[in-house]
């Protein structure tokens, strides 16, 4: 069933107050995939990439379609001659009649700039890594749960102003003993964690790996990405991380925990670090 | 206090079972943010919008200075000779010090490419907004309240195989009697959006105007555009708009309902079509 693509497996451990259980547990799929416009033009084959974006794979037909149409390049379902989805490429090239054209912005220039969500900017799926300044280290860190714990009330001891919206993500960095360090907010995740490390290389507090991020919301891949630029080696997130957010983890070897409520959390990897 | 730069306020209908209450409410303000670098280059002062993103303002500094961090462009503090923020102009300016440069990727090309987000892939401010290919309309739309309350619920019973991760967004389509039309889920809210509107396409059901969009999170600026791009009415979102999302509904007379929870909601626009 072509719905069951979204989502695969993950070995985690399952920690309920002091007990663990090691389980299987479902993880989102998260994976980049390129958008391409395959036109023709004074009788030359143009083949443009349009887009990277990371997605839950499936229906990835139907994605391209949606986002050409919502940015106003394409107007008409009848322009479009074949839609092409490589699955292993993670990529959709949409192809237009002979006879029509995508309505790409007047300038070049307008159409291609990058976004601040470190995932897009790339110009191919290989490129969406970026690479930390910190080499990798060894380290001896043991976090006791109980400190996890703790941190989503020191939280929202910080958050009093901003909860009055319900509308904001907050990044906030406590030490290995638990005390918070800084808070910061924003309408977009990455923006958070953005304005967060901004902050710290600013204090000279980077590479931050004596300290624990706390991420109100879910893990994705750009999150992870950018823990890793700033050198952090625990990431502590309130709901779920996507898959590539916990491959990424595992890689740099950042000990990655979600679900985070009522004393209960699963960890993802690097969980020799967690003491119960 | 600089914090409350996040925050404003708007008049909304707040609905508890059959009880309306007009009252102000609280919004995270949610307002785009240029990214540009100022750097030296041959004698020659290079400015370069490098990104624009969609954020809570306040802090703008260390957001800007975060994200050329995270992205990789800046390795090091002392770089920076200034930092100016232009709260009126919604930008902020990283001045490098003559004898450093940003460390951008080789190609320009590897820079310049849109994001799928809907907002990035604009190079100014003011070319944020896409244009609908459908005119304004008037209609007499009556929805009554009974119906919005039910939808969360038929959002679950489709929602079932997808719940077991708890990572993904979706978006539903139902019908004016509140039948369910499709549902579609991604890790990136945007993505659920653009594989509904795609498919809607497909099966030439656009424009959406007879239609409801129920959003399983929050309402940001950018769902509210593209839903305007399908020539939605309504759009019901189970967590918080934003300002800027509320703005562009009031622009295009959508009636926008945010916080649909427990027989309870906000309405924050065109309240005229809901009934209690």
């Amino acid at each position: 069933m072509e719905i069951t693509k979204g989502i695969t497996t993950t070995a985690i451990f399952k920690i309920q107050d002091k007990l663990v259980t090691p389980k299987e547990d479902f993880l989102a799929v998260e994976e980049p995939l390129e958008i391409q416009l395959v036109y023709n033009e004074n009788d030359t084959i143009i083949n443009k990439s349009l887009s990277i974006t990371m997605r839950t794979p499936g229906n990835d037909d139907i994605l391209g379609i949606g986002f050409l149409f919502t940015e106003g390049i394409l107007r008409n379902y009848d322009a479009i001659e074949e839609v092409t989805v490589d699955t292993f490429q993670n990529n959709v090239k949409i192809c237009f009649k002979p006879n029509h054209k995508p309505l790409l912005p007047n300038s070049e220039r307008n159409f291609y700039i990058t976004s601040s969500c470190g995932v897009c900017g790339k110009s191919s799926i290989d490129a969406i890594r970026t690479v930390s300044i910190f080499e990798k280290t060894t380290d001896k860190i043991r976090i006791p749960v109980e400190l996890i714990y703790e941190l989503p009330d020191l939280l929202r001891q910080q958050q009093e102003i901003f909860e009055s919206t319900g509308g904001l993500h907050a990044s906030a960095l406590f030490d290995l003993n638990g005390h918070f360090i800084m808070l910061q907010e924003d309408v977009g995740r990455h923006n958070a964690l953005d304005k967060l490390i901004g902050k710290a290389l600013q204090q000279s507090l980077l590479p931050l790996d004596k300290y624990i991020l706390l991420l109100s919301g879910r893990a994705s891949f750009e999150l992870i990405q950018k823990a890793v630029m700033a050198g952090i080696k625990c990431v502590v997130a309130v709901g779920a991380p996507s898959s590539l957010a916990v491959e990424l983890a595992k890689e740099n070897d950042i000990t990655l925990i979600g679900f985070l409520r009522d004393r209960r959390c699963n960890i993802y990897s690097a969980a020799e670090r967690i003491m119960v």
